[in-house]
């Protein structure tokens, strides 16, 4: 890129606890990498529409420090659809800036916008590189070893399942039902299996939604767990389908990305109360579960940095139409270098649990739980005085 | 108590974050102070009423230390009703372990419980000590500045609202209502008040039980902040009821202290959603506010152990039919010792918010904050780039 351009950042889909830090890996690189100025899309494709921008040059640098530190978005971000005719006009903004360089953080949704912005970009004869930052708590993205974000969430989910089920061993005699995020993957789902150090910590069931979950199983396995130790936590994932494709009579709200239930856990626990007649609880930390800033792991952080630091590398080494990507090293311990991959390869893909890394009965099988192990971290233990 | 004496420990009601850590505190000052042998019923009146008791001096002191930095309760505890029939079955297994103190952990409905014991106790004769340790995450106990579990499932939530909050404010266009803990009183909901650090951080509204709640009022207050702002973030308590003493429509589930909604905030979405036309989303950490081990607070640890310990110099200075108090310091900055009250002052006594506390519409008044400020500690502030 010529001396004195410009380069965009923009959002897309829902915050993260570590969302921050690939901003911030971007502006700290954008500083060393020849750009001159830096714009922020306020509210992402929302800003990139009306110019409405925020020159990232001008923050204060301990003021990206503390966002790095943060979760949510500093920008803010947007969940609203992008057709072509929005493009052509991001274009023309883009154009109006001078703007050589986009960098789009998102999910796999998001990457099909950046590779169609790229797309028409090129059809135009423009020079606009356009780069993908992957961003999503579901870890539904493929072409990546891990989306930054889900090692915070798969965490906070692993933690809580952890202390509501410590909590419900405690007081005993009832069924705790954890709602988990995850929409159609059981990513999340899983990590919570993490909680468990000894045969029968919670939780003592985990439903990945990849494989439907007929309710009458689903009693079956509450009773048989709730007879033996006198009380059940079970993990569910808000995506979790019957084996009618149902949602267990639970209400269903129309969302960007389909229908999904809204009330899921609660559902369930009415249900367990009503079939088994066992008093039975619901929890769902909904949203806390993406946003909450106490759990996040600096691993997380760190990859999410490096990121935004690779997605500015790669522009400045001439790269476009492509997604930074994590890949797992070889070797005894845990370790992640930044690569790419061709933004047509992960658009719009939904990368969803291996059914050969789930059980029969729906639960997480051991090769699945050694993928997310390192990224979740160590897990203490509920502390038992059993006499 | 003549050497060679025994002590019981016993949990009632919901665990909390730093219960453990006034039975450490127990264990710890039980040691010094002449007592032989230290029974923790299992599962609490339940254990009492089977004999059932892990000997805790037989418990590595590295686990007793793992316990006070984990949350739920290592013994168990419940919430089964108790009556003079299995008080006087207490009463007989005390005697025949040789019991001479008892240390009771629990609410209001337990010092009831304690109460009543040592009352018993004291008519047939027995020398038995009875001696209250405060614990509830809810606040409502009288006679005591605050009750341990209480600033670290107030941290809880106001964290959560900052984040969710946060999470609202950077998607914008949606309402977002965290349902909290508290049951009927709104120590927990005004706590999240201080998430606020600018006018319009979140949450912009935040609404105490000890006010009714007409509908209309709430979905105009929800109306003018978002037509102001783009976006809402709404705390309700879960016991918060409407101005006819309903709950909003939702369901209710009756509970060993009443009714109580099991998905307030899932029922104030649906009605913001009907009427507002609006998207509106609804989280409910629930239990996971009092179970949380990640950030529960230094100070109410601390708290908490000193509560167990003080328990114990009580029965060892003579004392019986008291409860160990908080008692907030004069001074500059915070601090806090411990004392005693009467049981028969507690018992049974639910200490809601004062409505000299609480606005017109519900809301926390500055007095209010200034108490539970210093429990909550700093909520580090959402970072926002305005350009």
């Amino acid at each position: 890129m010529s001396q004195g351009a410009t380069a965009l950042v923009a959002h897309s889909g829902g915050p993260t606890a570590v969302l921050n830090a690939s901003l911030a890996g971007i502006v700290d690189e954008a500083r060393h990498a020849g750009v001159s100025r830096l714009l922020g899309a306020r509210f992402g494709i929302e800003g990139m529409l009306a110019g409405d921008f925020v020159d990232l040059f001008a923050v204060p640098p301990r003021d990206v420090e503390a966002a790095a530190r943060a979760s949510s978005s500093a920008l803010g971000t947007s969940r609203r659809p992008v057709d072509d005719g929005d493009l052509e006009r991001v274009m023309k903004v883009c154009a109006a800036h001078d703007v050589r360089w986009v960098f789009y953080t998102g999910g796999n949704g998001s990457m099909a916008t950046a590779d169609r912005l790229a797309s028409l970009a090129h059809q135009a004869g423009r020079s606009l590189a356009v780069v993908g930052v992957p961003k999503t708590i579901d870890n539904d993205l493929a072409g990546t070893d891990h989306a930054p974000g889900y090692p915070s969430a798969a965490r906070f989910f692993a933690c809580a399942a952890r202390d509501v089920g410590a909590d419900n061993r405690a007081l005993s005699g009832q069924v705790e039902i954890l709602e988990v995020l995850g929409r159609n993957s059981g990513w999340i789902a899983a990590a919570t299996r993490l909680a468990c150090r000894a045969p029968d910590d919670a939780p003592q069931l985990v439903y990945l939604p990849e494989r439907p979950l007929p309710l009458g199983r689903l009693l079956d396995d509450i009773s048989r767990v709730y007879s033996r130790l006198g009380h059940c936590t079970v993990v569910v994932c808000e995506g979790q389908l019957d084996e009618e494709g149902g949602a267990f009579g639970a209400d269903v709200r129309l969302t960007s990305r389909g229908p999904l239930a809204t009330n899921l856990g609660h559902r369930l626990a009415q249900l367990v109360a009503a079939r088994l007649g066992l008093k039975a609880h619901a929890e769902k930390p909904g949203l806390l579960g993406r946003s909450s800033r106490e759990p996040s792991r600096d691993l997380d952080r760190d990859e999410a940095y490096r990121c935004g630091q690779a997605a500015v590398r790669a522009a400045r080494d001439g790269a476009s139409r492509v997604m930074v990507t994590l890949e797992r090293t070889d070797g005894p311990g845990y370790a992640a270098v930044t690569g790419t991959t061709p933004l047509d390869r992960v658009a719009g893909v939904e990368r969803r649990v291996p059914l050969g890394w789930i059980d029969e009965s729906g639960g997480p099988l051991p090769p699945l739980l050694d993928y997310i192990a390192p990224l979740v971290g160590d897990v203490a233990p509920d502390v038992v005085f059993r006499g």
